[in-house]
């Protein structure tokens, strides 16, 4: 670990001696035991032992207060949401995770709000049978990030490169809640009913990992939905050189709805909401009997809302009378 | 990634697309290629391949204006000690540094500063053979955020736990010369000779990853000296249940009192400077042989200076006479 502080420990060793002794303290909120992880925490390095077979899927996320999340937001649910965007990134791979790495920086020493937020983020870490390994805690504004590992076997990751024109496109659970959610915090939008459901949305995310691997030798390409469904699909039509015909009549706008929200705020939060982290993904038309029956399966929806079509870059939505309408594969701003 | 901008993104889809967009170009700045990674940036997750036999080593550290660098700290220089402190983890359990990850919180849009920072970052995962695998990019408070991953020949990583009474204490390099560069950098030391060099010191450390490989199978235990050589080798005390009593006359003092520092400053850097990124290390009195042999086949000096006791937790200091002084193993404020 660095430790170069230059503002005050060269020269004031005591002061320094208990600000390393404060954070230790707080240290030790991360330091349950662990399942899977040869060594962790406590070395100048974790020691991991990758499985015989697996190929390592690796992500950071990197979430600052003000940015990403509400200074004043409950810590619980924000370990909870730390993790679980990065678990999210691995599901999308169609992996397993299975260690992380968390570093914080944390502008003051506040023990109940560590407890709790460590509180959430191993209640995710349970779930998701992650092994907290390792990580750094230093002094600064409130920022959090994360590094989580898993494996997947050899050649079977799920990219954003491997779609085809012809490909169905699919979509899991119900996007756009989260997004309703962030409206009735900013009070922009006050729901005559499933409320409790928008904000769970927004502040508990359900990464898809079952759903993931069960894709694995489906699905085409995947990833999963952080920066609005329209936004996200623009990188696989990007990676996969395809464009895309979105289903109009298809859209899992009716939940959006029944939380009483207009039809142009419904259609807006579904395919430009962020914070999903439902995945996206396509795969070929034979494949479409196998994931239908996923669904009750992983007792989760799972909706065909369009087709891969040969002009790269180019998004239309199809209305029920057959009519075009172009969009821009990128940002909801262009959707008329 | 996860991007629930709670300010302005959902109102203000435009100013977020550009947003957005600042960042990306931003990043483009960390996109050289990768030698050994099978998939690297621009998806959910990178994918790696571990060699067979091996154990990954994992670590994480975090760096924050104000707190690790001073703010104005030269862009190249912080960019490859925000790699080279994360390869000195590697180094110190004997590890091969292969990966990297780099989550950046980024106050504003600084290409200059960031072209100069990624130059600086990659000249040192070059030296080091380490590929920039995958990250994050943000707006928020200057903080750069590093995981890095390496390989280690299964069960032969150096930990901090394996020493025993008896075995000789080693340090490599000359500890004290960073701590000497902060001194400076304050305006409270003015050296005589080798001011660069103390310089060079702290802002361009040398993590000593040659040594860490050769020492597998030889040293009993071994860490990298980022925050001060007695508060560094308290952690293998008590790791490793042992005490220890360093050899005054041993201490490698000579190369900070020529650069003009008196006594009390030369000793003070030497024993409590933090940054230095040497390694420390022991080893039974039979390997002294294999070890006095690394030094000029790795032109890097490893000077013994003390031997582990069996009295755990104390630290003891012998004079040329032989006198003993007990100091704390913890903080240099307790060394008289």
């Amino acid at each position: 670990m660095p430790s170069s502080a230059p503002a005050s420990r060269q020269n004031a060793p005591d002061a320094a001696a208990t600000t390393a002794g404060e954070f230790a303290l707080i240290q030790r909120h991360f330091s349950r035991p662990c399942g899977h992880t040869a060594l962790a925490g406590g070395d100048d390095a974790a020691l991991l032992h990758p499985r015989p077979g697996m190929e390592l899927a690796v992500s950071a996320d990197m979430l600052v207060a003000g940015t990403h999340f509400f200074p004043d937001a409950d810590p619980h649910d924000l370990g909870w949401k730390t993790l679980a965007v990065n678990v999210s990134d691995l599901a999308a791979m169609g992996a397993d995770p299975r260690w992380a790495l968390l570093s914080l920086a944390l502008p003051a020493a506040d023990d109940a709000w560590i407890a709790a937020f460590a509180d959430g983020f191993y209640a995710c870490a349970e779930r998701f049978g992650v092994d907290l390994a390792g990580g750094d805690t230093t002094r600064g504004p409130l920022t959090l990030s994360v590094t989580i590992l898993g494996e997947v076997p050899r050649g079977q990751a799920l990219t954003r490169a491997g779609a085809n024109a012809g490909d169905d496109i699919w979509v899991s659970g119900q996007p756009g809640l989260a997004a309703l959610g962030l409206e009735m915090l900013r009070g922009t939008f006050a729901p005559t009913a499933d409320g409790e459901r928008c904000l769970a949305a927004l502040h508990r995310p359900q990464p898809r990992v079952a759903l993931g691997q069960a894709l694995r030798g489906l699905a085409s390409a995947a990833l999963d939905i952080s920066d609005g469904l329209l936004g996200d699909l623009g990188h696989i039509l990007v990676q996969s050189r395809c464009g895309a015909t979105l289903h109009e009549d298809a859209l899992p706008l009716a939940a959006l709805y029944a939380t009483g929200a207009s039809p142009a705020l419904a259609r807006r939060c579904l395919l430009a909401g962020g914070d999903d982290y439902e995945l996206l993904f396509c795969a070929p038309p034979a494949a479409r009997a196998a994931i239908t029956a996923l669904g009750p399966a992983l007792a989760l929806p799972l909706t065909r809302i369009g087709t891969l079509s040969d002009a790269p870059g180019t998004v239309a939505l199809r209305s029920a009378d057959g009519t075009l309408t172009a969009l821009a594969a990128r940002g909801y701003d262009h959707f008329g």
